[in-house]
């Protein structure tokens, strides 16, 4: 068994969290361990960059959350952020403020939930920052990727009569925290969101397909729910949106543990966040686009609404065999 | 007077700090408020990247660093990383983790501090991150720079008989933070040492004037201290080194006040911290090289030693008539 990481110098950091990475590739000019890392962007590319932050105590608890998958989780935040964009990954800085208690196992099972991502999508770390930290344990990556110019996606794209679609399903990963801050027991259904939350899986490679072939015309992730997600395309593209609440891809498991504590499946859904799936708008003549992201996005593609001229956001669901159009709760919150 | 940033909204907080930016360059396709930023990086650069983090209670105290030298500071760090490359500043993500009782007029501060930095190297914020923090406030940045290949400055090209150089003048900033924490009285040249600390100022203009004509065969900045530097680039690259003690450029403040503590100057102008200047080695032939640096680098140039074959680090020092040669003092420490 081994110590905390106080007693280790920095350098015996770095050297443990090398010990987990790919070899640094030919465009690396400088990689770790200088003032700076420094790379040869690709011809004809954008560079696109993205940075998030995860903190202990307000993004993750701990108690129930594995090392494995405390570093799979602030790796997967920033790779979605990449895959909204349409950009292919290129390498991430990480910065750490690390607890001196933190056991070095826990350290080491971190970087190795972290790199286990990275390898799988090709990205490279090329350096950061590791300093000590008073109060919690905080990870905070910045990513860079490289886009075409034509083909990167952004949340401003999107007009009236737009279909509106999502990746995958969503509510997952809201009803596997309350899962595991229940600390009960759950069935395998229920797993399945457990499983979501903790490493959840960003869609890099549908993110590249839809900026491909341009069949996006606007794109963003869910870190903060659907809710959010819908809102924040509408503002941004400048029209108003309808979601249709039948056709929403609620997770199976989490349908039925909302419905098990009396709560509204829709709503839950609806506002959960942490599912890192992709929400997009799809010009209606261009639907055939969607046919290679379907094939080899690796994910389900569900048409959940529709873009309106207006500016309101609502969501249309059937109470007791009526239509009925309610403007979709707001995401705007306090910092508290 | 306003409240705390916790009545705030993210979006709120973003456009404060909007407020203090310049206006978004061409080459910058899609800057805050999306995934993730967007640039297209110019033709036969190489882009340089480094991360660095200020965490109250480590790196700065609230109690005596006024919210504009905190905003400075956690820039400066970065802008002196790519100084030590030669690299020219393009962009940066900002990445806060924000405590909800920060004072408004403080997160302002901050800003405005940080702003004020960055405009006057024409370094454009992309993008970044705000979260909570359930403790200190955390202030990490990513930042973007860009070299030509041959030009790039690093810490491994120094060779025995190389000189040693320094910028401005050590200990500055140490015996500032000294004076601070003090909280006594400090004449005018104490005051000049309270501002290096405060306010210190990357040597953006001499590192790419050094890596330019290709004057500096190895180069690092000083974040930590001239003892950790000489240490750095002797190791990176497979060298000794001896400086001599009587031609370090110690501030004449920093020397009067370690004195007046009864304290050795020399070695805590050599371990101490903060000074952010450039550490760098020139070829002997190539002296001549330093004069366009000399010229319109901002700030005196100074010789303080050799690179010698062996792997010895040490500092030449005259002791009652005699020239006696110590180790100098690891850098290395436990990450407590």
């Amino acid at each position: 068994v081994s110590g905390t990481i106080g007693d280790l110098t920095e350098r015996e950091l770095i050297a443990r969290i090398q010990s987990h990475l790919l070899p640094p590739p030919r465009w690396m000019v400088v990689g770790i361990g200088d003032d700076a890392a420094v790379i040869e962007p690709e011809r004809n590319r954008l560079e696109v960059f993205s940075a998030d932050a995860l903190v202990e105590a307000v993004h993750f608890d701990r108690r129930f959350t594995p090392p494995a998958a405390i570093g799979h989780r602030a790796l997967a935040v920033n790779l979605s952020d990449l895959a909204a964009m349409g950009a292919a990954p290129r390498l991430a800085l990480l910065s750490f403020a690390l607890p001196p208690t933190l056991p070095r196992d826990d350290f080491d099972g971190i970087i190795s939930g972290l790199a286990a991502l990275a390898a799988r999508h090709r990205l490279h770390v090329a350096g950061g920052n590791l300093t000590r930290s008073p109060g919690p344990l905080t990870i905070d990556i910045t990513i860079v990727g490289s886009v075409k110019r034509r083909q990167t996606l952004t949340r401003r794209g999107a007009m009236a009569g737009d279909h509106i679609y999502v990746s995958g399903s969503i509510g997952a990963a809201a009803a596997g925290l309350q899962m595991l801050q229940a600390a009960g027991r759950h069935d395998a259904s229920g797993e399945i969101c457990v499983q979501r939350y903790l490493y959840p899986e960003p869609r890099v490679r549908l993110g590249t397909l839809l900026g491909r072939n341009r069949a996006a015309s606007a794109c963003m992730d869910l870190s903060d729910g659907l809710a959010d997600g819908v809102r924040q395309i509408a503002e941004a593209s400048g029209v108003g949106m309808t979601i249709d609440a039948e056709a929403l891809p609620i997770e199976p498991g989490a349908r039925s543990w909302f419905a098990s504590r009396g709560e509204d499946a829709v709503l839950e859904s609806l506002t959960g966040g942490d599912d890192y799936e992709l929400i997009f708008t799809v010009r209606p003549r261009q639907g055939g686009r969607l046919k290679p992201a379907s094939r080899h996005g690796e994910v389900p593609l569900t048409r959940i609404g529709v873009c309106t001229a207006g500016p309101a956001v609502t969501l249309r669901r059937m109470v007791n065999g009526t239509a009925m159009e309610t403007p979709i709760p707001s995401g705007f919150s306090h910092f508290r």
